[in-house]
């Protein structure tokens, strides 16, 4: 029988409040079936999330600025490795609870549209192509390649057009026009659907046009499985079934939102609303046809993930594979490939042997490391330590100040005063500020509420702009190290700096993949996955999905630094054969990875290959 | 010109309104005569604290542990290197700010009446004659040896019977005995004062008998200066003097509480009672004579820190000093030395091949290791990372709770699961438990404020409770690590695990440290400064301050573990020879320091001395 003839067979056994409890993500067991309970909600963006010790891997942004599909599906495979591993550990308990499921919410595709979206970083930046290159990838390492089951459920989120302003995504509607449609906000999800099979969709919380996503047969039925071809489930954003009624006022009821949205195709429900589903088939707004095909869904992919056989190969993962010397190794690897170097003037690589002034709020910061909806490392290099370890000569460290607040009153504790001597007692200057995911992330989750997780503008906190100036008036070389998962103004250092290293949230082994960088263990090779402008002014409206004046597609001003912009220590030359293929050589003395870019007039193609010094390589492109 | 002849001239020049200008803490400059503005506040309680980075030695109770005088002097001689290193540099601004001067409000030598306390941490323990000696050597190395210059003004305080509860100390009256005064709370202050001559005292918040600490004859100057001997100078607690009026209710205006305290010898005020002096003044309160006094004192102790001088050998003092590779060797000794081994059943030392469960919420907290009045390490070591460092197998990690709050939205994101499974697939577990100085600390500065920064009881908090028995059920040996600054009721461990080391706020170093005691790379040396009590039942009321039914030498209950306690992985053997004098063997086969206890019936000395295996020496005691 197949998993779907399973699935149905199984599903026919139920009654229909039995279907009704299996459509919500908190599924209770149905003992007389054997079906155990099950919580469907997990999270892997960049590791397996929440459930305790995992290799923490860079966060998504970062990955992407690697520009390489291969290695982030090596990424994703050590990850689901890590959460089939801590799932079969868990189940021995009989059931799995919340973050210990096979089912992950990962990867958000959506497009980074608007440098102030506090979730951006959770992207694979403003580029459809890019995006949807990476995410087939990351779809097919969390999937796995077993010819029957899979290892994990992969769930592309958020269905459709979904990037904030997160401060009233709720009942927020997305206003887009079809070109927008078919040229931006769909493609990434029409590839990986059409390339990895990803196994759920997750809806938006915003309406589309009019239509809120979770419950609209337009949005869901026709868009997402008629014209896109997905055969998958479909998830609700948590609570966005409830916003249906509450915030898009489309329904009157939690019980017509709950009807609403089975009718419309969103299969499982994320948070409450589908405790209603009774009253509403009560009132006749929902039929039992339509809770079964859900059902019945639901219940194939549990199968598929082989949750009901013991011949699955991936119940022989053990703990040990979690935090293994090995996915610490892919992790560096990752991190060192994702930072790019935006600005040289010949001071880096480091000889090693210098006095070093470390200064900076993100220098000794663990959370920069992680991003969000991450994991919980059992070991971590924060940008200090890492420097730390790779320097022969003294390190001096201030903090300088806090990240944001100048008001704090643990300021004293570390004055601006010491900041200044350090560079000054120094021979050269790493400025490790930027933002934290305390300070840009999702509604609820990020500090600065006032403004739901966003960001305002493109600026540097005050206080890190004071430290800057200070530090910069000691007239000693400075690497400003910009630690974000967002596009900065850096117009400021740029003009002063020797050196600008943009870090993202760069994971656990972020510090020790710096210092590779700094000290010239390894070449870099990162790309900008998102376009840094000069300022928040030169942008549209935040809440205007149209993408005129966005991204490097659409912006018509001069960046600061361009999406694909990236240095290295070595020279590479790139010749192009002919229509289809390229000949990249190494022209420098460094060893190194570089990434081929190919633009039609916007991005059609990347390839990254690592080539020692003097070596050259022809690529072919998919013409 | 002695010190004190050159303040007399100075002062001498000095209008009024400029002499009372100096009596507060942040003194302001008076270009006429050269006087720069100086703050006199900083803090050195285990390191130089709030001026940035700096060498995070254990939290004073750990040092008291190591039982160790002549180890602590070593470590205020390298902390008064640091705090004079940091003055040196940030004078070159012309003056230097909050925490950037040398005088230091350190060390606390109150009496750990009460294990509710917050701020026992920051003392030496619950013994006079323990808090007496370890208090003079921890003076002596912050003031140096120069036959002519202070290093560093050393602080005693708080000046007198201080010891909670924070939340009402700000009116608080003390009721104590002559018999428990002369035999508790003055020794240790006599002691100091005697033998090291500290350069300041701190007058307390709370009122003793009825006499607000800050303001009265009784206790400044015929108890501190005429019955003491005290010749220095005396500082206010931060905002002690308005408590008088405010709260003691002793005054009926903040002019009449600045006027009562210089009356009374408070020379210095930390808060801006002092802004008052001149309304004071007009009011006939206070005399020139008076304000005069204390300036001239004041400026005797500037003069012989030698702020006016240019032949100071302290000012050679440099950077590099600070954070150097030597104080990071001595820190780590130091912790090595303050970690109290409480039960053994031969489990430690460890082999170094077990497959390891590193489990609970202080295990990778930073926090932990640097107490409260704290600088900022450039370079930690939590638990973990020291037990990673030092295992050759394989280390699982599992945060297991949060610290207090079981109700915590991220409680999902390290699951108790996964901590019984880390137990499970383990060898041995290490729990690495207790509170952090977030939990237990002075009024304001703790999260538990409604208890003001005190504890409620001996307990660990409830969701680590739940962890300890859902790990202990799994049937491994489990080594269980405290973390805490005061006892906790470790009874139900000490019943159940293989091993109970107490650690209390190890610093920087401590996870090192720690690991050095468990895989027996150090021998366990450190000896409870504290009574452990079974409950807090067991004690008077937290507000009563007579001595009965406290601390190891008025309890009559039966404590878990009594002060003075703390095991060896070697066998050392005593024999008194005569009256004054005491061989010591180490009849074991490992190496390690052991500290010779002599009570009479309360202490009345003690002496560590390094012995190898096999060898013994005689120690003499003074009578």
């Amino acid at each position: 029988m197949t998993f779907e003839e399973r699935a149905r067979a199984l599903v026919a056994q139920m009654t229909l409040p039995e279907k009704m409890s299996q459509l919500r993500y908190d599924a209770p067991a149905i003992p007389r079936l054997n079906v155990p309970a099950y919580n469907w909600w997990n999270e892997c963006l960049h590791g397996a999330a929440r459930a305790g010790t995992a290799t923490v891997f860079p966060q998504a942004i970062a990955m992407a600025a690697a520009f390489n599909a291969p290695l982030l599906e090596e990424v994703a495979t050590a990850i689901s490795d890590e959460v089939r591993a801590k799932y079969n550990r868990y189940k021995t308990f009989g059931e799995t609870e919340i973050y210990q499921g096979l089912t992950c919410w990962s990867p958000n595709i959506n497009i980074f549209r608007d440098p102030r979206w506090g979730r951006g970083h959770e992207t694979y930046g403003e580029d459809p192509f890019l995006t949807g290159r990476l995410g087939a990838a990351f779809v097919r390492g969390l999937q796995g390649d077993d010819p029957k089951y899979r290892k994990v459920d992969a769930t592309l989120k958020h269905f459709c057009a979904h990037s904030g302003p997160e401060s009233i995504r709720h009942g927020f509607d997305a206003v887009v026009s079809e070109e927008d449609l078919q040229s931006t906000y769909l493609p990434a999800f029409r590839y990986c659907i059409e390339t990895s099979d990803p196994s759920a969709v997750m809806g938006a919380y915003n309406s589309l046009n009019g239509e809120p996503c979770c419950g609209s047969v337009k949005v869901i039925e026709e868009l997402l499985r008629d014209e896109l071809g997905f055969t998958g489930y479909v998830v609700s954003d948590c609570g966005a079934v409830r916003d249906i009624d509450q915030y898009h006022h489309k329904t009157a009821s939690p019980a017509e939102s709950a009807a609403l949205a089975v009718n419309s195709g969103c299969d499982l429900n994320c948070g409450s609303a589908y405790t209603w589903l009774q009253a509403a088939y009560e009132q006749g707004l929902v039929s039992e046809e339509a809770i079964t095909r859900s059902a019945e869904r639901l219940f194939a992919a549990r199968f598929r993930l082989g949750m009901f056989d013991d011949d699955c190969p991936y119940d022989a993962l053990g703990i040990d594979v979690v935090c293994s010397p090995a996915h610490r190794a892919l992790n560096r690897e990752i991190a060192r490939q994702g930072i790019v170097l935006l600005k040289n003037d010949g001071l880096l690589p480091l000889k090693g042997g210098e006095r070093i002034a470390v200064i900076g709020p993100n220098a000794d910061e663990m959370s920069v490391l992680l991003g969000n909806y991450n994991g919980i490392p059992d070991q971590y290099t924060t940008l200090l330590r890492g420097i730390q370890e790779a320097s022969a000569g003294r390190v001096l460290y201030a903090k300088g100040c806090h990240h944001y607040d100048p008001k704090v009153p643990e300021r004293a504790q570390f004055p601006l005063r010491e900041a200044i001597l350090a560079a000054r007692d120094s021979d050269v200057v790493i400025l490790c500020m930027g933002l934290t995911p305390q300070m840009e992330g999702e509604e609820g989750d990020a500090y600065n509420g006032c403004n739901g997780g966003d960001k305002f503008d493109l600026e540097l906190p005050v206080p890190q702009k004071e430290l800057f100036e200070a530090v910069l008036a000691e007239g000693k070389p400075v690497i400003f190290v910009n630690v974000s998962g967002s596009a900065i103004n850096l117009c400021r250092q740029d003009e002063t700096c020797a050196a600008v290293v943009q870090c993202f949230y760069p994971g656990a082994e972020g510090g020790g993949a710096l210092a590779d960088i700094l000290f010239g263990k390894a070449n870099p090779s990162g790309r900008l996955p998102v376009t840094f402008y000069r300022s928040a002014d030169d942008l549209p409206d935040f809440a205007d999905y149209s993408m005129k004046g966005r991204t490097y597609r659409f912006f018509e001003g001069k960046p600061l630094y361009p999406f694909g912009h990236g240095l290295s220590y070595t020279d590479f030359i790139e010749e192009q054969l002919d229509g289809n293929r390229v000949r990249v050589a190494n022209a420098g003395s460094m060893d190194g990875w570089h990434t081929v870019l190919r633009f039609a007039p916007h991005l059609a193609g990347f390839q990254k290959v690592f080539l020692k010094a003097g070596e050259s390589a022809v690529l072919s492109f998919e013409p």
